[in-house]
């Protein structure tokens, strides 16, 4: 197990799975579960002590609101965390989630993504696991390629086809 | 002990402080300490579930920046607690400590009050105690009293001096 | 009567039923009605000077855009009153709405709760009446406990079930 | 009497006084007091019922934070208020100023000036008087006249004598 | 004619004539068409000049996004004017529209409404000709007491019928 | 004559002088003037609706607050015009002047540079300039050199000398 | 070819398509393309850096979020570039699009315009080559025409039919 | 080498050098140098492109404003990159700062950590090093021992001191 990745309720499993989708594609070992800061205190607890000697290199936490899953769970681990900051159903458009797990107090990081960022957390454990690991690196390194190649091709492809939206046949 | 009063940093205390004098003021029983959320995340468990138990009816807590004290604590007692969103040398304009207080998850309230409204966490803290206690209610009652008559008063004051800031001898 | 439930119009019966709903579940008596601060402001003096002495112990206020219910009724009581900043059809992404009803000025508190907050609201009152009432704590930590088995249940069933969203037959 | 100016505390002067200034110097009558929305509920009441049979025609109500003065006066008058966001101590950069002002509900408008925008205050109730009464349009075309004048001679100024500052002697 | 109505736009006769519906309702005479700041400049500088002279006494202007108009009317008569930011297509959640009406220079108010509040607009230029015209003043009174009414009405079914949501036959 | 600068107010001259100042340096012809949107709308009119014809090739416009100027002029030209917000004394921490400039409606752009940005503003003309004048974009690849071996030389100095700030003698 | 247009993804070009049409309608050559920041860097630098040689005048860069795109080309040129912030699936509200085209530092500016105004930065770039090209100037003088006639037209149409809504046969 | 340190200007140096300070204390060899991603974009290229081939595993880059320095380090490389938000003097109180650094697209991301908060940046650059190097594992261990520590003492010396400040002798 190289990842672990929780969040704060079910509900925010249709963001989250975008961290675990990406982590197997780039061939990153991980286990995803809920734990909640609010609701399951001691879970909370549990999950972040035992992280490190169940073999885990970084932990990414997702939650919504006042979202303090990330932060507690970096209080009780020397191990990198990534913050997810969902925007939930009782999120102020994002700004709750974003500045309750960014605005961290010194001497205890979070690592922040952007706002429903899940699949950028799940590359930046990669990157963290394949700054030792030569074989993830290589993965990511081919990740970038891909992205580049599909971006070259849909410029390619207006360059050919022209900027005009197309409609053969008719338009609903 | 009807009050406690915890913060997440000695520096909070020159916000924090002001929860104290009105309790002090108001006739109110309270403790004050420092707990941290994400230094000391045992002693935030251990205050938390063993507050009611103590005899206490209400926790101010007060913190700053992504400010997650006020809601761990909420999050392992049955007690109101009070949150006091200190605007602290680490935050923005004080939007992360309004935000990571407030828009707590359904299920785990926080009272929150205004930006560095220390002075507000402790009167609402004895008006909790004032619901059930006529002598806290009494001081409340005369409390308003007081502030209801130095507006007459400065009231009374500008009606019979104008309102032209007047200066004898020489202004600086 | 242990709690009493007002809002500034009937359109923000359905945040605050919430609030109702809640105090009903945890055995919480409580009564509703409508009281405009700007549409009937001699109503809003009537409700906020008799409450105490018409037994209630906690009041909880719900209104939007410039929201001046929770304040006003605050600056006529002793009673704790608890704030629910409603995102109605006329406020700015709910931003009048929290700031209208958190930031109020030294010695008049409204113990606010998060954007269309009423549920957590309703929680609030009943651990103020709790605080005092053993049977109301009791509802309150058994209320906490089915939180924390639903968390522990999502968590089982994804450990078992896997993250990935799973469709039998067709999807739509 | 023609305008009443309001303010919820003795610190608002420093920003009030400029719409008394304004006036002053528009040649209208005005008044000018302190009534608390928050700590003297009962003499705001007064002060709006009594207003319009006092022969006032436009209520400058100035107040800072969580600010419900102007928005409780025009709830109890059928005249023009116009309500100044005072960007007080307690304040967050003046945002909880002009949201608790300006987002009145349907039926009730407060006329809103810019934050500590007091002297447009006075010259509104100006025009709202002016529009009625000759001599006082005659004193704000006037004024409008100066501040043309004002502008004039500067572009001339910087024209003729550069953009550069100068400095003859020592610069400290 | 007593009041004005100009707006930016034909797309913004939607949120508009809100102040048309609320002044015929309340028996006050106005007009309304279109005026562009951006667009027909001149046209904009023939409205404001010779508004006064055509007997208007307030100007409602409405506009969204980096909205001008109410601003460069202000600047060019003695009038009252009423600024209505209209939230349009083109706006950012309508800071945009409230920022560029509400924060005039010193010398050149505009009375700003809530955002798209135009119903307020139409009833703040009401009670500015109401306070020197008694038929209008009394029609404002009316209007107060209907809102009045109608509140009481709502809180009267809901203390009657309960505060839960009834449904015969079935939910859709 | 090749850019004209002007502004609302002698008091955004402080900023202001910045756009004049890069302009001299880059060896581009301009002129500067005081024109207030609101105080002198009729010389903005002459100021918009001349500059082509004097030759001007870009107009850069700076105001504060509610700021109007340069979307006036853009309104009245088809010369680009470059727009500089100010954080002037009346402004919400920039946030008004830097909407009301950048939101323009469909059809009348102004080129917003960054609060107080008037250096860049500066530059920007002289880009627009030296599009079509080989010696200016000369001039622009000299400037762009410039500050790279700046960079290049902070850099060299902190490799050698070490990050830690050095106190030779004693620290005030 | 006169300006060229690039955006950091092609589902930017629903907005981006805006520039490349109002260049059409105002006869101005262009080119438009997909270059994108973070996943086609070198070809960003190649784009940059050979522009001005193949005769382009302004590059319009549209990009979303952490909009690094027009900055970034603006750092590798001295022709003008304007940036369009798009609000993107992964933006904030538009406010992070804005703001990091924006508040470029010294030295560096990137000529910005409204959210999604794609049309106004097509019109800005012709303002820049209609500086030096009397044609497009007249191109863009008639569509500032035909602008006015609209919403002369408009206001016609308002004036003659009056402001409400007219249904004839049935609505559905 | 283990981890990189690089800003955008020298003046950010004063906010930057916590990351040095701390990863000397917690024993994490690392860099420290300028590179302006908007003056030097060549040199950008090359210290993202060669960092990883020089042994480096995480990036610390700093920047403020529009600040892209981070972002497009990430691009070109598949190292975790670490982004701080500088509050510089051209930024508006550090909202351009943070949104422009944490926003990124999908596949680029950057680990951000608070406003300013540089040693945050290099706590996390020590727990990803951390992750897989035992050695600096214990350090992080030890240096959250030692925060631990400072907290409690800081409440022992509250409890037993008392909340008042004291002074003895005179007060400045």
């Amino acid at each position: 197990m190289q990842v672990g990745i929780i969040m704060g309720s079910q509900s925010d499993l249709k963001v989250m799975s975008d961290a675990a989708a990406v982590l197997e594609e780039l061939g990153v070992e991980f286990e995803l579960t809920i734990v909640s800061a609010h609701r399951t205190p001691e879970r909370l607890v549990e999950y972040a002590t035992q992280a490190r000697d169940r073999g885990i290199k970084a932990i990414i936490a997702g939650a919504g609101g006042a979202a303090h899953l990330p932060g507690m769970v970096a209080s009780m681990t020397t191990l990198p965390v990534i913050g997810v900051p969902v925007k939930s159903s009782n999120s102020i458009d994002g700004w709750d989630s974003v500045l309750s797990i960014l605005q961290m107090p010194g001497g205890v990081p979070v690592a922040t993504v952007a706002l429903d960022g899940a699949k950028n957390a799940g590359i930046l454990a990669a990157q963290i696991v394949g700054a030792f690991d030569e074989t993830i690196a290589v993965n990511l390194f081919n990740y970038k390629e891909q992205m580049r190649e599909k971006v070259l091709e849909s410029a390619k492809d207006i360059e050919e086809n022209g900027w005009k939206p197309k409609t053969i046949g008719f338009k609903k």
